[in-house]
């Protein structure tokens, strides 16, 4: 049986790296990716997805064309698919990311920041 | 622009009754349901789809064929379609349900305790 808890604060304690995803979980074909984030991220859309920021530690502000939106620890959000958006963290934010597998993070935008590693931590 | 930040603490606050399900957020076909569940419920399986329990406070435990499952606050875990399980707070437990829409929460037992109704707060 292969269904076991998957506890937040332990799969933290293993990412040691900044900016990096980490798969912790999969419900049907959607990823929960972990990551300590601490950039300004590019302007970029997901045509076919929404996608699903979560913030577990610090704060992030997600920018639209039309507005910021600003989350903190227990806030998130789901960017529609096609909205343009350039998230920033404040420092280190802490995050999960709830998207369908195989969901670029650069999304329409390509470039040198593209990361199309599946780990799993 | 219909983008907003969703924040926990202030949507739990909104939530005056227990065992109730409420909407908080859509990501595609996927729904974000709080619920302050205070109970017992029965065994039951999803044919179609995983699910997703998170604690954000109290105690969840649930209940396999083959074991059971303890979690706490930031533990999640996603129970594969088919699985038969019976969810059992300790006390009251705030959960977010990550499922589809549609979803049953009886799954496939059905009976007294299904709750057809899509809430939003």
């Amino acid at each position: 049986m292969s269904v076991s808890v998957v506890s937040l604060n332990e799969k933290f304690s293993k990412i040691n790296v900044q900016n990096e995803y980490r798969i912790i979980a999969q419900m049907n074909n959607y990823y929960f990716k972990l990551v300590r984030m601490n950039r300004e991220f590019i302007w970029h859309a997901h045509p076919d997805t929404d996608e699903t920021f979560f913030v577990v530690e610090g704060e992030l502000e997600i920018a639209l064309r039309a507005k910021t939106l600003r989350l903190k620890k227990d806030d998130f959000v789901v960017i529609p698919k096609g909205i343009e958006h350039k998230p920033k963290s404040i420092g280190e934010c802490k995050l999960i990311l709830i998207e369908p597998a195989g969901t670029l993070n650069t999304g329409n935008a390509g470039g040198d920041l593209t990361d199309t590693r599946e780990e799993w931590i």
